[in-house]
């Protein structure tokens, strides 16, 4: 992408109301703009990293196994009233009458829905396990909506949600998404550690908290520091395989790990002084199994091997995408700007001419962008009319991941700089080694 | 994807409600289900499709130049006031009060939204054109939603704004998106021709409807018969080439094409009777320019090159991928079931087992099915245990455009059977021939 042809409308300054450096650094670099309190339109650049972080969700929950619905975002008051929760439900959930007075609303979760979709067309144990999730936009009138993307009325949700015949079944389509999560973050470059959470009156432990440590986190965390050393789960790991998942599960629960509300200092106390983590965290996602909460009172029920008919086993598995993008900012940014890891960057590689208008210039970059364009790297070219110093501040706070800077000084060695983002450091190489680097880079 | 693993929820009978034939498919091959009159949720299958139609429209909107960004789908009704459309707006407009009791409302389309968000940032001519466009869920809340997804309350829609400095320049942005909605239908097999359309109190001639012809049609049209051969642009058209563009818009509308409410008899008596066609049709796009209309009121002005301020011009270009998905059934089916067009079907290619259980068919069957996904092919493998005649119904009735057919007796003799959808036709091959043939299909 050509800058001079893109929308990428940077700020100088953060806007007062921006608290944390993900919602400033958001807002400076032209990813968001707030329309109403807690609602963001993504810009271009901002909606790049959304579609990255949807694809590594998207692919990982694919690959356990989940299958892909979407459903709407307007519900109907009748639905919630089965599960007993319309009533429950306090002001986070936004109420609407349509024009015929029916009540209706927008969704802050889908259970209900699902439940309903699930009674509909399966009887039968022989149509289990089925994991069921969709990616779309919720809404949670939060009375004080802030931090931008972090707490916001309008964002966007993957949930899952599963059915299975029996617990042990059950237990198994849980350590699926267990082990579809820790892949899930891993692979954006971020270390989410599991935690346990409360199960509320459903009881049991199969209730996770996916936690990343960072300084801005809401919530205080302890952990053992060994889980941020722990590998995570292999590409090719056998989703069937009962034993081997439940082995992942018991070792990413082996040791302590709470949030403050399941926080126990006693045994918080008995691990190791050095290995100790006492944090802030984000939570960037929940699962949960709740039996059978919903299919209960909303009658889904599935037919036994044995004859016997019986409510179905439920679990629920969220990630909030919109959310992670601000997350992985908390985690990977510094005073310059941000720090994209690969994966979920906008850009991989920025291309910076450091004089433009000038022909040899121009030519490289116009040639770098051309067969990084053809290698599949998503390339920005930073073709504006703008200083050097501009330009470098501008690739910085957007926070893509290689540079490649261009300049009549450099070319009459006839070499180019790159710089990385993460580290800041620079190599020096000719053109073509510098494609040829660049074009080892990972994209989408 | 197995079928034994997926969920794919067959209706024997179309419930009574459903009546038209896009309807009806989409509930009996298990596509979509109602959950609120007019609110559709999207199951696996249709989610399929609709991801397919919605990759094809933001291909070509991003080869025509406009940007991506995702609007919120919830608005205030501030913003309204500015364009004088909140009260103006009928019953359809889904109208909130917010916990706060602040005014809010679900967009039914995002006109004053995307100028907000201009406004904010871009001040000069230099920054100009830009089209900026999204894929997003609106509501309209019809008084008597029906006909399923064709005409719903919650529906996708692709929106995309264009801001230009003059009249002029205006044209050609309308005109890029023009060739660019030309080629959206003709890649998904569909015959769109744009028909001159109201412009209301703006006037000009600056406004087409896209309608596909189909008995089903919510119109009559009125057109010259030529227009179904007409080529589309090609691939690597230059959409910066303001007379090669200009060049294709008046050719596709060089000849009679008008919808009922802009039809002139006098007009269409002068079409050879042999060239006139007056048929039903479908509206699948529709393109506007409509000047100063939202930027006057909004004040989004722009600096000129010689330095006077004015308001800038604006056209908005409407798709709605989950009504095309629906149009696209209406022009493609029969008793048998839906016809998909090779580049949106959920699947390219199924496999189809006649003996389940029997293992030489089986190993074939696996056989085709992995090398099928090796090379990328979209393929279904029904693999449950039923008889061949409900396997051949099913995968009629979904639309998939090849089955290989795979069974004990073929196999003695080497050969499974291909069925091309399209128009029936069967050929029996080896087993390395039909994959090889099968793999030169096209798949996302």
């Amino acid at each position: 992408m050509r800058l001079s042809k893109y929308f990428l409308p940077i700020l100088r300054e953060a806007p007062r109301e921006a608290e944390i450096a993900s919602h400033k650094l958001m807002l400076r670099a032209g990813m968001i703009r707030q329309e109403s309190a807690g609602i963001y339109a993504f810009l271009p650049l901002g909606l790049r990293v959304l579609n990255k972080v949807n694809a590594i969700v998207r692919e990982e929950q694919n690959r356990a196994g989940a299958i892909e619905v979407l459903m709407p975002t307007i519900q109907s008051a009748d639905l919630w009233r089965e599960s007993g929760r319309y009533d429950a439900y306090g002001k986070e959930m936004l109420r609407i009458k349509d024009r015929h007075e029916r009540e209706m609303l927008y969704g802050p979760t889908n259970e209900e829905m699902i439940t309903e979709i699930f009674r509909a067309y399966v009887k039968s144990y022989k149509d289990l396990p089925l994991n069921l999730y969709h990616i779309q936009w919720k809404f949670r009138d939060e009375v004080r909506p802030r931090f931008g993307l972090m707490r916001g009325r309008e964002f966007l949700m993957k949930d899952a949600y599963s059915f299975d015949v029996d617990y042990e079944s059950a237990v198994h389509s849980y350590n699926r998404m267990f082990v579809a999560y820790l892949r899930t973050f891993a692979r954006m470059g971020l270390k989410a550690i599991p935690m346990v959470a409360d199960t509320g009156p459903i009881g049991g432990n199969l209730s996770h908290e996916f936690i990343i440590l960072a300084s801005t986190g809401e919530s205080e965390v302890f952990c053992h520091k060994d889980y941020l050393d722990f590998e995570m789960p292999e590409e090719g790991i056998d989703f069937d395989d009962r034993a081997k998942l439940q082995g992942v599960v018991d070792r990413w629960t082996s040791l302590y790990a709470a949030t403050s509300e399941k926080h126990d200092a006693d045994a918080f106390g008995k691990v190791a002084g050095d290995r100790q983590v006492s944090a802030r965290g984000i939570e960037v996602g929940h699962i949960f199994y709740f039996g059978t909460k919903y299919s209960e009172p909303m009658k889904a029920d599935v037919t036994h091997p044995d004859g016997s008919v019986k409510p179905v086993h439920m679990g629920s598995y969220g990630i909030g995408p919109s959310r992670l993008v601000a997350a992985s900012i908390e985690a990977f940014h510094d005073d310059a700007g941000i720090k994209w890891p690969e994966e979920i960057a906008p850009f991989n590689t920025a291309i910076l001419n450091l004089k433009q208008g000038d022909g040899m210039t121009g030519e490289v970059c116009e040639q770098i962008y051309r067969a990084l364009n053809a290698k599949g790297v998503d390339t920005l070219y930073h073709d504006l009319d703008e200083r050097p110093g501009a330009k470098f501040a501008t690739t910085d706070l957007i926070g893509i991941p290689h540079q490649v800077i261009v300049g009549p000084k450099g070319l009459a060695n006839g070499k180019v700089e790159i710089k990385h983002r993460a580290d800041g450091s620079r190599e020096e190489l000719g053109v073509d080694q510098a494609i040829a680097k660049l074009s080892g880079v990972k994209s989408s």
